[in-house]
């Protein structure tokens, strides 16, 4: 059985790899072969507990974390967590992962395969409104994918971003593109050509001018629940469709959830990024339109399938703590 | 973050700190202190995970085990499993035990503590149905407890017990009780003072014969769903009352609720070990009659303290895998 940490996970996996393992957890999805229950969440006096198991044909996987949003008066994660994976044979444990590294890195990935397909392949320019380690991700998914030579940030808390600076031109060196704090989301869409929003936000985050939206690709993470919005009713203007994983997401998200009600948003333009995916590999043409939205919730077959990855390479290459079992 | 392996849990603790944690948990039971959800039971093509959260006022452990029944044909355990703790003020990640030696271990404490009270303290004789992991750790804590020179053993599957004595005789040393392997269990009734049953029998193992079964202590683990039954209808002859750990045993184990179905058994006679323990504690004196009967099913919250316990000894002894999160 073996550990892996934030530094063993990201030495086993190329970004590259995740995205392209990401892509195969799409047509894991479309051919029905997993299982994934709802997620279990058990709360006592505000801390929670929650369990999301899922299995694919070759690996058992569950993400365990807790979520203590008191953790915040404390300056601490809300979140902490692990991934238990066992074997698909016999139940054994095979190994266990930091869950926060794991999820920041398969949902960058996720908004990595967004990008792979939907930003214009000469984009040089990415903003990402909402700082936090899931922002992070996404910059480095971006800069592997298009030749990004300006990063625009925004993050609405005022928050000192110095060090995540710092980190982020530690992470992407020896890149080295121009970093940029702007005043306001209108100078972030104005400048960049990628806009990824991965704030908490419970309003829109971007301004509700379709004339700022036009032309751009929106990768849209933050909003999870129903209260959570970061999209304003402008962008139905300027996109043909959006794309999301599961249809579930049009409940869970209230970037797709809030316009379906207001009767902005209609069904027949909400897409599946897995479709998108096999009639491209078919040879399809699909006309995506000028502004290109994905908007992620991801799901715990992503976990899975990435944290399998990421066993399997650390294995390959001898990465990861070992444990006398 | 550490992990414990069964070799790491055993060097933590003494059998006598299990037991005595196993008390106060029936006072935490008692107490209401505590938080445990139903088990929550996650089924795919035969392939069963199990999760086992629970809170105490001082920790958050979640057992988890992996339930695979094709596993027999391969000759490989059912059960794999592990038990994180979660630390009760932030939630983060505290350590791992293997779940295998921890549940053998603290069912063994909870047998033990019938045994600690229920047991007349110059029994030199333990005979044991069912020669598995269970039954392995009862006969330690007997012997722990009690001035054991003989122990008695009847497996129903005729197993080769050669290597299961070989291992007993070393977990023992130096004690050296003698260990004898019975024909049947009318030879084991007859020979044992004490007699623990940790079966997988779906029918009642000991003979249906009152005078065979009284004046002794019987110490039942084996049954823990409806359909299991490890003792006859005979021992409501005998004894004056059975103690069990918690109202739904009456529903769980086939023991007591096949007896309540068909009136053998009044839920009268249906008394819980954590009353008698702060009765006892109180200075009350409890009339147990000549047959003591105490049964088993166990609970989650045994699993949280003990391994809470072994946590805690482990830090204060240096011992575990030290895992670099």
């Amino acid at each position: 059985m073996i550990f892996l940490n934030e530094k063993e996970i990201k030495s086993a996996v190329t970004l590259k790899e995740m995205m392209d393992t990401i892509e195969e957890a799409f047509d894991t999805f479309r051919s029905g072969e997993f299982y994934m229950p709802e997620r279990i969440n058990v709360e006592h006096k505000n801390k929670n507990m929650l369990y999301m198991p899922c299995f694919t044909k070759d690996m058992i996987g569950t993400k365990i974390l807790s979520l203590f949003p008191e953790n915040q008066e404390k300056k601490l994660p809300l979140i902490y967590g692990l991934m238990m994976l066992n074997d698909y044979e016999t139940g054994h444990p095979l190994a266990i992962l930091d869950a926060q590294t794991l999820t920041a890195l398969r949902t960058g990935a996720v908004g990595g395969v967004g990008m792979r397909h939907f930003a214009y392949p000469d984009s040089e320019r990415v903003g990402v409104v909402g700082c936090g380690v899931q922002g992070f991700h996404q910059i480095l998914y971006a800069c592997d994918l298009r030749p990004i030579k300006h990063i625009y940030l925004f993050d609405a808390f005022n928050k000192d971003l110095a060090d995540y600076i710092k980190r982020l031109n530690q992470a992407l060196a020896p890149k080295n593109p121009e970093i940029t704090i702007c005043n306001d989301t209108v100078e972030l869409l104005n400048k960049s050509q990628i806009v990824i929003t991965t704030s908490p936000a419970t309003e829109p985050v971007l301004p509700n001018r379709p004339e700022l939206l036009e032309g751009k690709c929106f990768i849209a993470v933050g909003s999870w629940k129903p209260n959570m919005r970061e999209l304003p009713d402008a962008i139905w203007q300027v996109v043909d469709q959006v794309y999301t994983e599961l249809p579930y997401a049009c409940e869970e998200s209230g970037d797709l959830s809030q316009p379906l009600a207001d009767g902005i948003l209609t069904m027949d333009r909400v897409k599946y990024m897995g479709d998108y995916l096999a009639k491209k590999s078919a040879g399809e043409t699909i006309q995506l339109g000028k502004t290109r939205y994905f908007k992620s919730v991801g799901m715990g077959l992503f976990d899975l399938t990435t944290a399998d990855l990421i066993y399997k390479k650390a294995l390959t290459k001898g990465i990861g703590q070992k444990i006398n079992l």
